[in-house]
């Protein structure tokens, strides 16, 4: 996966997903983590993802779509939906979730655009 | 620092600055990043930030602000743009940055308001 995500031309959407996550559980979040990842991916209107955890325990999550109906529609899939109950019973300590249209953006990449 | 953020009700402006890091001079990377969050945060119109780091490099820094004009002045603030040549020239192998308007958060912070 692209990092940073290749995204088009702005306008489109993102979700900005910032957590904290409990010590609870490492093997079962992340096998969830890693199946969300794949199921986001395939949903219609998906864009792209970046994802960074660092050892403390604090993550944030971009992914981006090209429309607000697909991220209603991506919050609503039954398999996220089971998955988003773990994250408030049991993984993570603490998140916000914003939802965001991105204006404008600014690309350095030397090395794969010499 | 709050981790989420304790940003006020939507909307307001954030961006979203994406980044893989060379390996070159940690030291002087970690010098200038702590003090451009401390320059950040006491901007006109700043209403938060959020950093991770990954052990690979992959990087997701989230600022908040009031005003696409507030983004503008902190992006020509003269030690910051001393900061951003060094990043181009040696710290970062590529970064996307992405300015956006946050339309609606949603919170879990199960700990702090019981």
């Amino acid at each position: 996966m692209d990092f940073p995500a290749r995204t088009p031309e702005p306008p489109y959407y993102a979700v900005v997903f910032t957590s904290r996550r409990t010590p609870a559980d490492a093997e079962g979040y992340a096998v969830t983590a890693e199946r969300m990842l794949e199921l986001a991916s395939g949903q219609p209107g998906f864009l792209g993802i970046e994802s960074v955890r660092a050892a403390d325990g604090h993550g944030i999550t971009v992914s981006f779509w090209d429309s607000l109906e697909s991220i209603r529609r991506w919050g609503r899939d039954a398999e996220h939906r089971l998955a988003q109950a773990g994250g408030r019973s049991k993984w993570y300590a603490a998140y916000r979730l914003r939802v965001c249209r991105v204006e404008s953006d600014r690309i350095f990449e030397p090395s794969e655009n010499p």
